[in-house]
C-alpha cells in the first residue's frame, strides 16, 4: 500500500547520502526502496558502508553489492522505516520484528531519517499495536506483567516467530500508547527492548500524492 | 570462604520451605548448599517443584532428583545468593553471570530470601563490580555508553563467557553503584538486564560465626 509514497520518501532520502559515510539501513518495505535506490548510487560510484538493522536487510545489501560493516564506531545517519508516528517524533517500530537492532542503530547514530507514507501519522499514538521483544525464560509470566500495564497483549504467531536474538515478540494493543509506557515496559525482568522510539529521530521523509513533505523533529 | 556462614544461611532459609510449594533455585556457592539440604529433605518425602535460575543449577537439581519446572504460574518463595546488599535491601547480583534467569525468577516470586555471608554487607554498594548483560549486535558501543555513566567497563573474560541467553556480560567498576543506576543502565539499547535488584529482596539470611541473622526487608 502506498507504494508511490514510500518510494518519495526513501528517493528523497537517498539526497543526503554522501561519500565516505557510515549509514544504518533500516528494515521493512519503505527501507526496501531506500536500499534499491542506494544500489544505484554504489554502482555509480558511490562509497559508502552500511549498517543493516536486520539479517533481511543484510541479505539484501549483499545482494545488491553494498558494503556492510557491524564493527563501525560512529554511524553519521540511520534510515528506516516506521509503523505509526505521532506529532512530537514518537515512533511505533517492530511491525518486521527487527525493532531490537533498530533501535541499537538508531541510538548510536547521529542523525535518525524516518522514511513513511502518509498513513503512518497519527495524532496519538493508538493504530499499530506495540511490538515487544521478550527472552523465551517465563515469556507467559513477561506477557501476564505487560498486560498489567492495561493492554491485550499476545505472541506474534503464538511464538512461531523468533527474532534475530532468539527471543519472542509480543504485540501489545493499548487504547493509547503513551510513549511513558516505553519505561515501565522496558524495566520488566525478561523485557529485552520496546518498539516506542523517543527522542531519536531527527527528520521525518513523509511521502506525499506528488512527493515528500521533510519534518524537522529536533 | 566462608563456606560454614553460606551453610548456616541455606540450612536457616530451608526452615520455610513447605509441602507443595514452588520455589525458586538459585545461582552460585551458597544457592548450592541450599540445593544439597533441599535434596536431602526431598529424599525423605518432601514435595515441591523447583524454578531453577540458571542451566547449571538445573542441572544440579536433575543430579539430585529435585523436581524442575519452567511452566509454573506462581512462585511461592525465590532463595537465591548475592554478591552484596545494602541496608534497604538493594543486591548486587550476577557474579555468575545468571543475573537475568535470577532477576526473573525473583520478579515472578512472592517472597525472595537471599542467602549471604557476613563479607557480603555494605553500607553503600561499592565492592562488586556490576553486571550487565548486552546483546553482542554493536557490544562495542553498548559498552561506551554504559562507561557515559560514569565507570570502568570491561567484557567479562574478553567476551568468552557467554550467558545461558546467548549474550556477553559486561562488568562495570563505579565508585559507587547507585541504585538508581539500574534504570539509567536498562534503558540504554542492547541492555538486556543488569545486576542491580531493588525492592524485591524480603528476607535477608545472613550467616554467622555461629548461626544466621534473619533481616526482613519489607
Amino acid at each position: 500500500m502506498f507504494e508511490n509514497e514510500k518510494r518519495m520518501a526513501a528517493m528523497e532520502a537517498l539526497k543526503f547520502v554522501r561519500n565516505d559515510m557510515r549509514i544504518g539501513i533500516g528494515t521493512g518495505s519503505t527501507a526496501y526502496y531506500f536500499i534499491e535506490g542506494l544500489s544505484e548510487l554504489v554502482k555509480n560510484g558511490l562509497r559508502i558502508t552500511g549498517i543493516p538493522t536486520s539479517k533481511k536487510s543484510e541479505e539484501l545489501c549483499r545482494s545488491f553489492n553494498i558494503p556492510v560493516d557491524y564493527n563501525i564506531k560512529d554511524i553519521d545517519i540511520d534510515f528506516d522505516g516506521a509503523d505509526e508516528f505521532d506529532p512530537y517524533g514518537n515512533l511505533i517500530k517492530g511491525g518486521g520484528g527487527a525493532l531490537v537492532r533498530e533501535k541499537i542503530v538508531a541510538y548510536n547514530s547521529r542523525e535518525f531519517y524516518v522514511l513513511v507514507d502518509h498513513s503512518k501519522y497519527s495524532e496519538r499514538l493508538h493504530k499499530f499495536p506495540l511490538p515487544v521483544e521478550v527472552l523465551p525464560f517465563m515469556s507467559e509470566k513477561t506477557l501476564e506483567n505487560i498486560e498489567r500495564l492495561g493492554c491485550r497483549a499476545s505472541f506474534r504467531d503464538d511464538k512461531k516467530f523468533i527474532s534475530d536474538n532468539g527471543n519472542y515478540i509480543i504485540d501489545c494493543v493499548f487504547s493509547y500508547t503513551d510513549p511513558e509506557l516505553e519505561s515501565q515496559i522496558k524495566m520488566i525482568p525478561g523485557v529485552v527492548e520496546v518498539g516506542i522510539f523517543r527522542h531519536l529521530a531527527t527528520k521525518i521523509f513523509q511521502g506525499t500524492i506528488d512527493g515528500c513533505r521533510i519534518i524537522d523533529v529536533k
